[in-house]
């Protein structure tokens, strides 16, 4: 079973806004088993709209089409869907008394305009819309289904979860999907390809693998189809179970887990609060660790030591180390650890220092030497990283770097 | 002049990543005066990217795709150009040189799957893309163009602005548009248009305002259209000058200039020296300001204070100050300047407290309560902000203000 999606209405295609709906809706589709074949952003006119829904009926039985719907006049998607069906606006007073008493409790005043959101193809199922104005619609022919809603992400997310998808699953009954992602960090897609290589080779037709590369982390994807959903599951715990062999150094989590959010689940775990000490990434590793609600349970600060100065001052970093191996070293970093341990009272720390860039490298230390160190009061572990030179990437990618290696430090300790 | 856009991959379709490209890519091709026409989001399959390719190509003179060109084996991007083209896939000698010259320069192995990359569709003039190994590919027949781009937003980005869009401007030279974008802080959408109101009922055919609002941001962009070059920069200067006079305590600078790097360059060019200390916003102000190229030169360094003990031992933070008016208080932000500006040598500083959420809120002190206090030794100015839910959100407008904040104490002092 196969649906299509439409997009209506130029916002997207002068780039003022990114559709995020189209990602949500090919998830929940999915998940019921619905493969989204082809999404179309379309320009909000006559002929754009017609073209698109007749392609997209071409290809696929289910057709879901967002925005075009407001109340504004160059809103013509109600009148395309009524010239495609041969049949006329009829005003629907259920959805008008609606409107009516909506406005009421907002205490306003409704518009004519409201008035001409009523009137609907007569073909429709009219979809009751409790989170705005417009209608949803839901219009069959010949087995095919076309569905119209507005673009609202909010209102859209009601009409699909509680309008669209209870009708869609009785009207497709379909052939059982499923997915996996298995989290990867440590290595690029290209080695990890390698590593696996046998695997892929030996997956059944029904089972797919897709690689989601990004920063130094790498999301596997397996999308398995099958006659019953126990058996979909199987195919997936099977595939899943493989990946965790061969690869267990570098799996950190599944599905939709953020690495900041794995590093803050082991330390709560072990009752430990973590400290960076940061020069090159600035405070981008704090930044991460604190974008996940709940981190005060395990975070306790961070001293972001640009200056020199304050790599001696705050953590204890000796002139002796600065002068003789200077701020981008394994010795710095060794003695960053140390300090912001006992500068912050942690008991797990990461200390980063290196020459983010675009300038500022020498022969001897180009643009994109990192420096990183983890430790607590027993062990430290060091790595060295040498990167390119685009600064905010090199940013990124090291702290993806340095989440992964408090990770790994926690599970050996 | 059209384009239409495809982007590859099932990433989209499965609803596991939202398209944030086509929204950039969309917004620069506007900006040189091409409409993108449609959107397609197309299933990595040779029948897909054919199908989708033709009917792209039927309605517009440029494509533009994005995606299907990793190293592994399930992109099938260029071998179906190639078959669409009629040619063979050639080794590309100097793609593979500067593939092996990055790895090396990383002091990493290449993988066969990185020499496989360099086999490149015959009629294809070769972008070389500085940011990763897939090179971009532009292919033209019979005064149509077609354009194929790695997926990665900062690889995509690139190869647009290095060699794309510059090639578009040639290849395809329209009527003399040009654009400005004055960039504003402090005053949300709806209250910058009340004070424009009559600027905007003032403005010709032939100039056009768009409000770009993000969290504290609004940039205004302007978009005229003339028979010459000069006239359009003519028709701009006139209008960024109107702007300039009705919003001036607003206006922090133009184009792609970033609150951060306004900050840094009114520090520098005071010679003073700034410090961060950070609860609720854990690192991201001093994570904003040192995403610049030579903040070194301006940034002292940040104390992320997260927990309690950090703000009274790194802060000087009195217990009194806590217990009687809490963590989240004008008080507790008062106190923390003065302790970073000590701590940390700065001459300027700002300190940030507040409940990002999405718990941690009281009767009295709801979620998205934040406070922001920025001084010097002579003053210190405070403000309190109440936001939303949405935790990271409020991290990044909370950013915003706070760098506004310094920029507007800068000019005042």
């Amino acid at each position: 079973m196969e649906a299509i999606l439409l997009t209506i209405g130029d916002e997207i295609l002068i780039g003022q806004i990114v559709d995020t709906n189209s990602a949500w809706m090919a998830e929940q589709l999915n998940l019921q088993g619905i493969r989204v074949r082809e999404i179309y952003s379309l320009s909000d006119t006559h002929a754009a709209i017609t073209e698109g829904l007749q392609a997209a009926l071409d290809k696929a039985d289910l057709v879901l089409m967002t925005g075009g719907l407001g109340p504004t006049k160059d809103d013509i998607t109600k009148k395309t869907l009524a010239d495609f069906y041969g049949v006329e606006l009829e005003f629907h007073e259920a959805t008008y008394q609606r409107i009516l008493s909506f406005f009421e409790r907002l205490g306003r005043e409704t518009t004519p305009a409201h008035r001409e959101q009523c009137y609907l193809p007569a073909n429709a199922q009219i979809l009751t819309n409790r989170m705005g104005t417009a209608p949803g619609m839901w219009m069959e022919r010949d087995g095919q289904v076309v569905v119209s809603m507005p673009g609202v992400p909010y209102e859209m997310k009601y009409l699909m979860e509680n309008e669209v998808l209870p009708l869609v699953k009785t009207t497709f009954p379909g052939r059982p999907i499923g997915h996996r992602t298995v989290l990867t960090a440590g290595e690029g897609e290209s080695r990890i390809a390698v590593r696996i290589a046998d695997f892929e080779a030996a997956l059944p037709e029904r089972v797919k693998l897709a690689y989601l590369p990004s920063l130094g982390v790498v999301r596997l994807r397996l999308t398995a189809t099958a006659d019953s959903t126990a058996e979909v599951e199987q195919l997936l715990d099977e595939r899943v179970a493989q990946l965790e062999a061969l690869l267990p150094d570098l799996i950190f989590g599944y599905g939709r887990a953020k690495l900041a959010e794995v590093v803050g689940r082991e330390l709560q775990n072990r009752g430990k609060y973590l400290a960076t000490a940061e020069s090159c990434t600035g405070g981008y590793v704090a930044h991460q660790i604190t974008a996940i609600p709940g981190s005060s349970a395990y975070f306790r600060g961070s001293v972001v030591a640009y200056a020199n100065e304050v790599k001696m001052e705050q953590l204890g970093v000796s002139e002796g180390t600065l002068v003789q191996h200077g701020a981008v070293s394994e010795a710095t970093v060794r003695e960053m650890v140390r300090g912001v341990l006992q500068t912050l009272g942690a008991d797990v720390a990461i200390a980063i220092s290196g020459i983010a860039g675009p300038g500022g490298g020498t022969a001897d230390k180009p643009v994109g030497t990192i420096w990183l160190a983890v430790g607590d009061e027993q062990r430290v572990q060091t790595r060295q990283l040498n990167l390119g030179k685009d600064r905010l990437k090199n940013i990124q990618y090291t702290g993806n770097q340095a989440l992964n290696m408090i990770r790994k430090f926690l599970l050996e300790g």
